[in-house]
């Protein structure tokens, strides 16, 4: 058994089902290759730990912010998205624990962002399965709402494409346009290659699988470029 | 102010917070007619109860069914749905507590669906402030997971569609067809009209704003014809 000490001293809590702790770090991919193996795979843990992360975001954010709904919902929502999850769970050093199976490790698996996401809400719902819900509160405290004022600071709950167009009319006076640069791949995979410009100024340029998400990616890098 | 003794008396529960109770019922609308109102509208309260409401009935599923994550996120969309919700909160007499302008009121909004929907989850929040969190699960497994047996008997967890598919196959051998009869109305309040047959028998109508929810309207209306 992997030896899970460093991880369970950094959060300071220790679990006292040691099979409930090596769960949350199954991934499917790995059941298929060990069939035997006697564990469940970290699906089920996801699904609860989701609700528990979400309550707990929620209470807090309902008891500590006078803010309206739609504003709640979109600090939530930059408190726990996939991206939020996946780097909290990279600094706590998840792809060393994470098992998956060979050719998932191949293709990079381990650090895919939404299977560490998924690892996170699974390790959420075993905190409240073996500690309770205070355990899993103080965890998502510590982990989670630290990033709160980060995130509202930085207006990282606004999407980026209206941030930018935010920036630019402050300090341009001008609306920023985008320009698909080229479409490219089968109907199921489509690439779309986005650049975004003030006047002929080139701000920045992105990658998505429809028009909109190329277009977000190319706000979010010249946001990057904007604010250095 | 409304009496509330016939519905603290129906759940057994009385609260100790007066205006969090007359909150739970106040539509953004009726502020909107009667700006000095000491109190906001619930949808603070609603933001908090849909989390409240999710975990519990999360955790219950995780307990008490083995079923893989998949299944158990459809258990939780039949039960947690607008539908299911407004059922839940007309039995407890809501429309007769909500406060909405005369506007609303004239348009049939004190038992719109969404708005009987939402109360019920605003007042779920109202329930875990008031009363904490094992009050608000008693409430939710006596009026929400109480329907969770006929749900899964009657496989309303399955779309529709499916089901419809299931069910003539079954029967008849054969697989049901759509058509749009109509598309009526302007391009941001469209209405399809669609029919579903197996060969040339017409097995029920439906309407809806895209072909899609016109399909399974359709497709829930023969059902209940099919099944009656």
């Amino acid at each position: 058994m992997i030896d899970f000490t460093p991880l369970e001293e950094r959060i300071g809590y220790s679990f006292k089902d040691r099979d409930l702790l090596q769960q949350v770090f199954i991934h499917r991919s790995y059941l298929n290759e060990h069939r035997a193996f006697p564990l469940e795979h970290n699906e089920r843990l996801e699904f609860l730990g989701d609700a528990v992360l979400e309550l707990i975001v929620t209470e807090h954010l309902y008891r500590h912010y006078p803010n309206p709904e739609g504003e709640l919902t979109t600090y939530r929502s930059a408190l726990v998205k996939g991206e939020t999850l996946a780097q909290i769970a990279v600094t706590l050093d998840f792809p060393n624990y994470l098992m998956v199976s060979k050719g998932e490790e191949k293709s990079g698996g381990r650090t895919k962002a939404y299977l560490m996401a998924n690892a996170l809400e699974a390790f959420i719902g075993a905190l409240h399965l073996d500690g309770g819900y205070a355990i899993a509160e103080q965890f998502i405290h510590e982990n989670v709402l630290s990033m709160l004022e980060n995130i509202i600071a930085n207006n990282l709950h606004i999407d980026p494409k209206s941030r930018l167009q935010e920036y630019t009319q402050e300090h341009f006076g001008i609306t920023p346009h985008y320009d698909v640069l080229s479409e490219t791949g089968p109907d199921h995979a489509k690439e779309f290659t986005v650049l975004v410009r003030i006047n002929d100024r080139e701000l920045g340029r992105g990658v998505g699988n429809s028009k909109q998400a190329g277009q977000v990616a190319a706000a979010t890098s010249a946001l990057e470029e904007l604010l250095k």
